[in-house]
């Protein structure tokens, strides 16, 4: 049996200012037909900046669906027809005032497959000197905060830092650091 | 300054068989209005199931939003009032005929928290013999497969396996076999 599903017809639900919304009929692998419920988003980029002294840049901020203030490393949305790499460098300087080097890409993360095409393409590299002046959205208000590296992969192993791009950033930026490579 | 945003109105767009759409009117940090759309799932849960020979046991399955076949850990959804814990063992039997024991929780995991709310809730499981039969969903198509958890981990850690939950599952549970705790 091929794993397949093949789309009969898309009905646009909502198209937001971050989401579209669409339910599609569909044929499923044996034939039957179902609906599937999508949610696209342009896509995401993150970053694990790690300073000279091994911390990790940290921004927290509220995250409205949640209603709680997250530990996350510095994220964002990408620009229509903006390269990922240069959507990073830029939401760096924006959310850290940093400027990074030696970016290593930590591939791409589908955040929740069943129903959401999202997806998010997460960075390390290093950087130097203090974080600098922020130039935030103006529905943006965030703070920045420094972690060592042994920290936060203790706090992520303790199950204490939930956002999954930020696990798994802290988790591949310590294996690239124990092998040499950042 | 207080990072909150405080709900005006909700304006409900979606109540699909999966996902709940809204957008709401809020008052940021700084006093202002916007708007913020929100996608609201009931919940899901997964595990890394280990068996007696180190390996873990993966399912594949075709990803609507994705168009794309995905590795990924055994996942599902939480039924209305489900208990998270049964929810997970329910979906082990369901997707790969196994019964666990040695669970471990290793926390919740946010997908996407600038949109999102749902929390995927995380186990690891030891499961002694071999898979059993599938008792899957009317539109569930899935294949069971093993890979030596070693090479899982090498798998996350060359990106080749995007989704986020298995990510963070395969290197979570690495963790604790190399402590000695599973």
């Amino acid at each position: 049996m091929k794993l397949y599903e093949e789309t009969k017809k898309e009905q646009e639900i909502f198209r937001g200012r971050i989401i579209r919304v669409h339910v599609d009929d569909v044929l499923l692998e044996n034939g039957s037909a179902s609906k599937r419920e999508v949610v696209e988003h342009p896509g995401g980029v993150s970053v694990a900046i790690l300073t000279e002294k091994n911390e990790l840049l940290f921004v927290r901020q509220f995250r409205y669906p949640y209603k709680q203030v997250l530990l996350e490393l510095p994220a964002g949305k990408l620009e229509p027809g903006e390269d990922p790499f240069e959507a990073i460098k830029r939401e760096q300087k924006e959310e850290t005032g940093t400027v990074g080097s030696c970016y290593i890409p930590l591939g791409e993360v589908y955040p929740t497959p069943g129903y959401c095409g999202e997806i998010i393409r997460l960075w390390a590299c290093r950087a130097s000197g203090e974080p600098g002046e922020l130039d935030l959205d103006e529905d943006e208000f965030i703070e920045v905060e420094r972690i060592p590296l042994d920290k936060a992969v203790e706090m992520v192993l303790n199950n204490e830092i939930p956002d999954a791009k930020t696990q798994i950033g802290v988790l591949k930026t310590a294996k690239l650091v124990e092998q040499g490579k950042l």
